[in-house]
């Protein structure tokens, strides 16, 4: 018999949901699934607000069922394991990123890529197939399998390793995948932003020479003094550009508005790589002749599989790379949410949601 | 003391030259160097036509300097050798495809691409630097340096094999440096022309599975029954490119018109690689989200280094891999440049120069 919907469900949660496609968040009780075998449930700590969440509040790529429980930038301690889970046990720091199910059968997830899987889950979402609305980690608690849960080192404070989650792993495996993490290369970095400043602290991490290309020269200080990039170039001051033309192993693309291919596919050596992490809603517009003439490769990569992520986050305690945030309590989301509109973040917001989000 | 250019040109020559944009060619006398100690020089029997002489006779890219003569798809037998060449001798079957000098010191040189060498020397066109214009395959003879000479097995019939020099690498080097050469993979060929029709052949010498993507339905019979490719798809019926979602390892596309790459990079499974070896003249859409999605990618590539084409050569002798050709006497060039406008040729024109280039 199948069991009745308090029994599947019988964790009474809490958290700030988006009701309507005006985005605002506010208080909302909801439950979570039971402990199960293989489930690890923790006390969420703090969670990162990803720039997706902002477009998934306002249901902006279409697919958002209201009441949306958004975040993927999950951290926290464990509070219960099940019966057949011998990784993890209570008191440890653990976090939960953007996926939490695969098929875990495909050609993709039997290359620990379940980012790739066709039928892979994500943290937060609409019904799929025969599972409900998934809720993120805007709450006070979460329950994943345990192939889903990732280990944080003691030495990382786990408010600014949250975003290592999504933005971390989103800059790392692309890095990893196309050849860019060898030490001595030349990466650009694309947009200074969550994303972007996560890929020049992974690169300095591996010893890759970084330049930050951007539109505001007002961050040039920032990126090379603060960040620890070794140059800086303005996207629109086509002398700085020419004089750059060729030097670079790759790139990587983190602008999510449109913007011209034309100049960054110019600054890559030949067989030079341009990856785009960014998801711009229209198509942009690519120029044949300079990638033949440099047999260079522009690629799109999303996320990393779980076995990468927790290599990121080792990485990330063995080098002491976290993000730089801003710490918030759970009511300013509102405001953060319209400050990230803005990209008025250096360079993440965090949520405090173990100090801040009181249970109505 | 510089010499004269008759010194230095000082070998009698005779082939066909465009004059204007008009494209249209006529007998043509001019001189090429005498035999250096590295050169070899080789009388001309059969030469290419390819699809990019079309483009340069009518100066469609703008860089082309009458009077022109073109063709690089040169095979012959060697008539001289330079005194350090003792690759080749006297008699031996050889050939020239669309290189005839680079820097032989930069990164690309180094590794056996000189076809990406910044300062690589195209075998027709402008002046360069310090070189005068240079005259291609529609000639009785030519010299070259040895390093740009290829060897042509005794088994391949030389008239067929001369496409090779062009065609040919153009789609073998990216096969093989994008990992699409492996027996059991899945490969889509769009455009069933001098390129593609290469593709295929070269695909089923891997053992690889090819199927053709084409905008022309009557294209079908031809590309199975006689090219035998493993299956057809028309790009225009979106119901059969809908079944095919997802199915492909790689795709070479051929293509040099203005086209959609969106339904192409549907056909590529996750990690697939869409590589672009024609040339349209105006940027394409790139859709974003669809490459992030599997971690595809888009490239370039053009030709193929030297080391790589005599082994694309030697791997067509081994699998008697040649073009379909159309042998046309020199007189009917004017004629071919028209049909090849319209596609009107199944693959290949080639130039019988050996038999019907009539010294004025």
């Amino acid at each position: 018999m199948p069991k009745s919907p308090e029994e599947e469900h019988p964790q009474k949660a809490f958290g700030w949901a988006a009701r309507d496609t005006s985005g605002v968040l506010s208080p909302f009780k909801f439950s979570r699934r039971a402990t199960r075998d293989e489930d690890v449930t923790f006390k969420v700590l703090y969670c990162g607000m990803c720039h997706s969440d902002l477009h998934s509040v306002k249901n902006e790529w279409g697919s958002t069922v209201y009441p949306l429980v958004p975040g993927h930038e999950i951290v926290g301690v464990v509070t219960e394991v099940g019966s057949k889970v011998e990784k993890f046990k209570v008191g440890d720091k653990v976090g939960v990123g953007c996926l939490i199910g695969a098929c875990h059968s495909c050609d993709s997830c039997n290359n620990d890529l379940e980012n790739y899987c066709p039928k892979m889950i994500g943290t937060h979402g609409p019904p799929y197939e025969d599972r409900p609305v998934r809720y993120g980690g805007y709450s006070n608690m979460m329950v994943a399998n345990v192939r889903f849960v990732l280990r944080f080192p003691e030495n990382l404070p786990l408010d600014a390793s949250a975003p290592l989650l999504c933005a971390g792993i989103t800059v790392y495996s692309p890095m990893k995948y196309f050849g860019l993490s060898q030490p001595g290369m030349h990466l650009g970095v694309v947009g200074l932003g969550g994303l972007g400043h996560m890929a020049v602290k992974f690169a300095k991490a591996f010893g890759v020479k970084v330049t930050v290309i951007s539109t505001s020269p007002s961050k040039k200080n920032e990126a090379i003094h603060h960040l620890g990039a070794d140059s800086f170039l303005v996207s629109r001051d086509s002398e700085q550009m020419q004089a750059a033309t060729g030097t670079m192993d790759g790139i990587i693309d983190t602008v999510s508005s449109i913007h011209p291919l034309l100049p960054l596919i110019g600054l890559l050596k030949s067989h030079g790589k341009l990856v785009i992490v960014g998801a711009p809603d229209r198509p942009l517009e690519l120029p044949i002749f300079p990638l033949l003439m440099g047999r260079k490769i522009v690629a799109g990569s999303v996320i990393g599989g779980l076995k990468e992520t927790q290599e990121m986050i080792d990485f990330a305690g063995k080098h002491n790379v976290t993000a730089d945030i801003e710490v918030i309590p759970m009511d300013y989301v509102n405001t953060a949410m319209e400050r990230l509109a803005k990209s008025d973040v250096r360079y993440r917001f965090v949520i405090d949601i173990g100090n801040t989000l009181t249970v109505a």
